[in-house]
């Protein structure tokens, strides 16, 4: 099912998490807020849409409110807790890791906390990485730094091998942070631990810097990202006014979603032309981007800056399919293909420009949260520790309208979100780039 | 009435804006997606609040949309648009002026646009402050500075001088970017320009570092001045453990809402105890802030860092009230106070200590606004001018669940949004620093 | 005598450094090229001042070359070290301290490595501040952060005390990381040490965040700090321009050597005025502060930007003298004077001014060093490391013309360096800010 | 002749710049301080070897000092001066453009200065790049972005044109900032010129971020690339610990003389290994960068951060040479080259490895200068300033020893400056990096 269906038909699917059974033990919380049993958030995608429903009596989708519970499944005496950082590095994970065993150890007591080391690698025995013992002392600084403290790794791993690692660490409390690959693996590991009958609570929380995760509101790290182009951007804006007709091109990431190019064009507002794997485009052409550059040179300015997604522009390049350790279909680089198309082509004109390409993927990827996004870990975090605390499990916590929720893998993972061509986001990019009028579909304005 | 009376009784109030006459002219906007008339958004304040109101059939709030209309009110040809900025600096005003004048002059072809010096005093003839004309190519780089490209001035001006000045100059469009004060005298103007029978638009966008207005979501520069915070805090914390029993204190802005010192405690985990005007607090006693640090020693920290709102603790300090231009109240000054009150203390007891003081409001407000705290001061700057285009005014222009809406200006003033000492943002800020155990509200925990 | 009299007279004064006795241990060291003993550099301090010194005769000041000798008096084997901080914060403390770790475990094999706690309190037995044992894994990241990772405290401590716990303790190596104080405590214990017949090397790495020590050279931290400055003055520019004649007035350290202020008001071109210790100035009067605001207004200019060095104008201010832990005399606030000053003086006129006040010395202490700088620290402490295990004490480790040499405490504590208000340095101030013309002492030029 | 040459017999080259004539015009300068006719300066590249040679009596080699004249060549108020900025950016480009203007328009009250656009291209009439006008307000805040506001362009033009232009435009004062091909295209047109009898002053800003030029000391902006490497460098060792035997491999500029790669190796303690085009190496082999790799994960490391100058390793490569406009050798890319040797090796050994990889010229180069480089600048500008106005040409200027001074453009160009592997500076990074212990050159401490 596609997100929209799911949105139109909230009958046809589940909004309920698994639990792995009764809360019968009393919180060790004090002086804090419960969540009762019971609440409920509305998934809040578009107002409008919620209210028409209702009025119209149409069932509306709502998911279970996170937060701590008055009663909860373990006893926080017996616990025994893994966290694990899968997949590309992602600000602010050292956040997460840090809310989670802080809010493990201050609030419920828990006291055994295992950091698996490199991914779902640090699972399987044969690796040999040995898990490091996790305290607020150990992490107490670690949200100054970008990266992981425990390392991560790109690839799945064989489920059986990782639950019965896990029961043999004894661990009833598993924390994946990780991509929908993760989560996937982290729903089938949940699956496997509920076949065999033991108690281990499997929560996940989600990491995707390209904010592709549906159901689960803005993704951790991702405005740090934003943030994070500022300076490269600028970099860019400095090497293209530099040269004559000088073109600053930047790949950012984005797979199949092109939310950090987007928010980075609109951020910065001397991008010209913001290039998303949503919105597909030609070279050549009226509408090309070759005819968008001859166009803006055309009003007299003397350079271009140009954002571009990984994932953007894929079917303008040929050359076979690839995929990563964790399945993901290799991009092929549009950055250094878009490079050498617009060198080739103000040559054979005999005009001479000057490409000055920047692929900053890493450097965005692995500084430290900050601001609202370190909160945004924090209280993802401390959430997913009340989710697993609870008994729930094969869930992610997710965001709608500032209220943190439960919600299934499954659901998170139904289908990636995307940018809506015809909604304000691509409108804001396309005010502030001008690139409709650089692409001939609105006629230019002198400004 | 406060905040919590219109949302329980939304039909006492008009969530409804004011409109100068019929929309006759068509836009001539192309390409977008335009916002129909009728179109409102539920105020998502809490979504099962809402819920339970919908089934109930009570009414429940709703604003108008923002965006681009199919016909307007003003013929662009005609258009004279006039932008202030008033009182104290705020990350985000020049990327407010950038979009109001791009919008203006890309979307609408309006050609006069009119930048007033310092404030209203820029419309007060006696000033002698001449206006600049802005255009794009003005303001095209000035998002990548703080302040204000117009200068700012506090305080209110005539009200009759005003119009006087606006008529004088053709304006029909004129943009206020300011906090309470400056949202009450663009009510007025609007006020006056409605008894003279003229056809000017007054259109606020909230400037409020302290995030205190009502029923407008998150004011832009807030995000920007949160993140501003970490190197200043990170500072106080070198301090702090510099020295045996050293502590850091910071002063942040927040006059009767504590948003950036709460958001700032949590965004930084280093800080032990953040005090806001929401929360009370004493220095000796139990519970007092003086034991709160003897707690902590005794825990065997050798430092501690305070984050401390200005207007926290006003109680606690003798003298006579005094106001600014504004008519604000000065607050007493609890930074230098709190200094000298732990230092006695701790002289008294002959135990050692270090304060160091950090006092870095002005240095927060005067940065640029960046990443998603950017976008949305363009997105405010283009909704003011589509409200003002359509013939909106009195009226600011706010976003609740991710949807820009128009909201008159008296419900935006009716009273200031603070934090709830119940809610889930205390909350965090009580489990990031522990300073309830600190406080002596909870055991205290070793970690 | 003076430093002037010093170079003047090399003849009357050492400028060798005292040794413990004869080198006679192979050094651990291989594969670097040695300094052979008797290599000395030649104290450039006015390259035409020696070649003239040079040419007629007469005796040029010459240190003893810094660096790891073939012959080392220390058995490594049996060597154990000290290292501690004293006095304020400045940034690259922590690459000092690495530095002196590695170099002696990775060079000469040094296993034992003491951090002594809170400067010299940690050698005084009744503060309990027990020492760290310091390894190259415990210092692997700390010049990543600012401050000291061993705390700090000022003012000394009995040198009877000090030298019997490191007797105690069987420390042998000694390093000091301090200001002139310590510096005068650190020949102090050298002489109880050489009193006592006791083999202990005591070298400093001289500190000083005012550039004031005489004969070593630019001190380290000194270059972040500058760097550092830029931020605030920007924002007292950006708050200055927000206002009518708007003042933006930032004060920096400078107790009684303005360097910072000085370097500080070329690196930001902003600065329209710089007040330093070296040069004295009035309020009032042709030449004064107040007037030069005044022309500068009436030149049409609607803000100022003004940085004060903590030192400067003393004499200005009516009050008894304070002292410090350290016994240095506590500065006057002068910025806060000179706040109330012009905003009176413009009160009085009618004339409405705006100043916007920055004390920013903690922020600009406790940043970690970059750069160039952070070179510069581990050049000191891998040259002070080589001069202890050589056997120097009572020295400080300095450079000269890019080259590290040793220099008697003596020398380097014999009067203070200060700005010459002829020279090059200022003049560059003078030009910069061209305040000069506003304070009366040379024409006003239309710019 | 090589710079070892020419230190060696001082006496075979001419350290004296080229004159224009005699200086009869009277210095509008006042208050400043004055360098005398004669007035030089010795040229301390090693201050112990200058001594050497003058108790020899041997000649020593000295530059004329720089700085204002009493009497000068040309007549302010008929001086018509052009900037002119070539190659690649460079931080502080800004900075000395504003020098230039600001010391021509205060000092001098020059009042026609023109901004050449795109390099040497905007002399030759065809390319129709009209000048800009230059005033202290144009240039007012250009120093604090990045690049250069000229714009620039590689490559040589005909000096006759230039030239022709030059008279045309009835140019005097000419200053080129560029790096050693621009500075023999200034030495080409100040020649020509001479030959056409011709009173134009051509005085050059070296520029160079790799640090190579000769006789001219530290080049500007080379400290603010140096500052500018420690954010990507973090990134590369967050991204590198990130992974199992993770690899942070970052290519920095350094076409002949490898000093950021050095300098940036040992103020980012972080890197392992440090490889640059003076000291040659090899992938294979004992002392082989695979074998050190190797050495390292021995050791238990389980990452490493590797710096790499572009023109590092070249004879490795296989490949013809090719040539930018500039007649540059374009390197061959040697990080991608040593990213592919790394990962095929360990591939083949089965070992498991992860290489990020990270080519951040563009962003090091296109900031900002900041600090005592931005003052660097400044000077450098101001000292050229005087010296054309002096009718000094065919020069550079340059620093020694804190003394700024005249250089033939013949000298500054004999040689490239390169790192000297048994100096101090190589040293350090072999301290810090410990790769001579990874390489095999010394056994392996464990720390």
């Amino acid at each position: 099912m596609t997100i929209k269906e799911v949105l139109e038909h909230p009958e046809k699917v589940s909004f309920d998490v698994d639990r792995l059974g009764e809360c019968a033990v009393d919180s060790p919380i004090t002086g804090g807020r419960f969540v009762e049993d019971g609440d409920r958030t509305l998934f809040v995608h578009d107002a409008d849409a919620v209210a028409e429903a209702m009025r119209a009596g149409r069932p509306v989708p709502s998911f279970e409110k996170a937060g701590p519970r008055r009663k909860i499944f373990f006893d926080p005496a017996w616990c025994r807790a893994a966290v694990v950082t899968c997949g590309g590095l992602c600000p602010g994970l050292n956040d997460v890791i840090k809310g989670v065993v802080q809010t493990l150890w201050f609030d419920y007591g828990v006291r055994h906390i295992f950091g698996i080391r490199y991914g779902l690698e640090g699972l399987i025995p044969s690796y040999r990485h040995e898990p490091v013992i996790l305290t607020p002392e150990v992490v107490d600084e670690i949200d100054t730094i970008g990266g992981t403290i425990l390392g991560s790794s790109r690839g799945g791993q064989p489920t059986d091998q990782i639950v019965r690692r896990l029961a043999d660490m004894n661990i009833n409390l598993l924390f994946c942070i990780g991509g929908d690959g993760t989560l996937r693996a982290a729903r089938d590991i949940a699956a496997e631990v509920k076949k065999r009958g033991l108690a281990i609570a499997v929560v996940g929380i989600p990491k995707t810097i390209d904010n592709d995760l549906a159901f689960v509101g803005r993704s951790f790290g991702f405005e740090t990202a934003v943030y994070a182009t500022t300076d490269v951007i600028t970099c860019a804006h400095m090497e293209a006014k530099g040269a004559w007709h000088g073109i600053g091109l930047v790949k950012l990431q984005g797979r199949d979603s092109g939310f950090i190019a987007a928010y980075a064009s609109i951020a910065n507002s001397c991008v010209n032309l913001c290039l998303v794997p949503e919105e597909p485009f030609t070279l050549e052409g009226e509408h090309g981007v070759l005819t968008a550059l001859e166009r803006r040179f055309g009003l007299g300015k003397s350079h271009a800056v140009i954002v571009v997604a990984e994932g953007a522009g894929q079917d303008l390049m040929a050359g076979e399919e690839r995929r990563d350790a964790s399945g993901n279909i290799l991009k092929k680089d549009i950055g250094t293909f878009l490079k050498s198309a617009i060198e080739e082509h103000f040559k054979a004109k005999g005009e001479p420009i000057t490409v000055k390409y920047f692929d900053p993927s890493y450097s965005i990827r692995s500084v430290a949260a900050h601001g609202a996004d370190a909160i945004h870990c924090l209280m993802l975090a401390k959430n997913a520790v009340h989710a697993a605390m609870a008994g729930r499990t094969s869930c992610v916590v997710g965001k709608c309208a500032d209220v943190y929720m439960h919600v299934p893998i499954a659901l998170a993972t139904i289908e990636r979100q995307k940018i809506d061509p015809d909604g304000t986001l691509w409108q804001a990019v396309k005010d502030v780039t001008r690139q409709s009028e650089y692409m001939g579909y609105e006629p230019l304005v002198k400004g």
